[in-house]
């Protein structure tokens, strides 16, 4: 499940747990390699310098704008080591689900697996679904997902899930939505 | 008003509009300088490598992704010809908006001059959703939008716009929405 790992079992790890929690020297010899303007604060440039895919691409401004913003919570655009520890365990999560899916270690993944990846995050979304998010990640063949596409559709299912459930208090699976709040969720969640 | 030069009335100009429209010397000379393979056909690398913000960037992936995006009818990932002329009378109309709009000829607006745009749009967005849009773009000072995250959220805006409207028949401003074509509609208008 999206964000288990998190003693509050809340939907976005991380949200409301800074405080003293200790930084393993791991993450605090990542957090330095990636401050490279050694501010104490890392930017989504600064993450993406960091980050490559399967693909040998570093990873898109849009996947290290979304992690950044999961973990800033005072919308600063950017975040300091003890928000890192969280994004680097939240990287680690997905690269995880992402490797385990992808059998072949091609270093992407395909419709099938995919929908078996939300399948066990506890999601039954329907073949178009699945379909429509291969699409959009592979523009021209519309077959496969990289990792870094796989985080962005899992981060901004992920949010959007959160902002539905909130709304959806009965469980019927529908909510009403006013025309601004529509906008403001939407773009908040996905961007 | 959004698209309202589109002879069909459409909210997507050009959706449905590729025939036999005449191209114009001068949109026939920049595809040739965009497609720089000379594939015939542009991607949004290729709009990057020539689109300039008034900070003297290049526009965002995200920002050419979108505008690929609203003229790519068949899901490749490419335009023609025929629809970077829309795409290239589309980007002039925002700029034209965007220039009326920066009146210190910065490059970029603000808050209230964003109000301003909308309102001149037909929207009537509260105070807190334009400080909302602004903080989203100007992630440091939270007061400036360049030129590309304007019609990022031109893009956005006008895309759900048509989706709710779609929706909401009797004009009540507000929609009822199934999970699943919630995240659909939010993932597909937004990125």
């Amino acid at each position: 499940m999206f964000g288990a790992q998190t003693p509050g079992g809340g939907m976005y790890p991380g949200f409301g747990q800074a405080g003293p929690t200790p930084i393993s020297p791991e993450v605090q010899q990542w957090f330095q390699a990636v401050d490279k303007d050694h501010s104490g604060q890392i930017n989504w440039e600064e993450l993406q310098s960091a980050l490559i895919n399967g693909q040998g691409e570093h990873f898109s401004p849009q996947a290290c704008k979304l992690m950044i913003g999961m973990f800033d919570t005072d919308k600063s655009g950017t975040i300091g080591v003890t928000e890192f520890q969280l994004l680097y365990n939240y990287i680690n999560q997905w690269l995880a689900v992402f490797k385990n899916y992808d059998r072949n270690q091609s270093g992407s993944i395909e419709e099938e697996e995919l929908g078996l990846a939300f399948q066990q995050m506890g999601f039954r979304f329907s073949p178009e679904f699945i379909k429509f998010l291969i699409a959009r990640s592979d523009l021209k063949d519309h077959k496969l997902m990289s990792v870094d596409q796989f985080i962005v559709a899992c981060v901004q299912i992920q949010r959007l899930t959160e902002q539905f459930r909130q709304r959806d208090k009965e469980m019927k699976g529908v909510i009403s939505l006013p025309f601004e709040e529509f906008l403001s969720i939407a773009i908040n969640c996905t961007t």
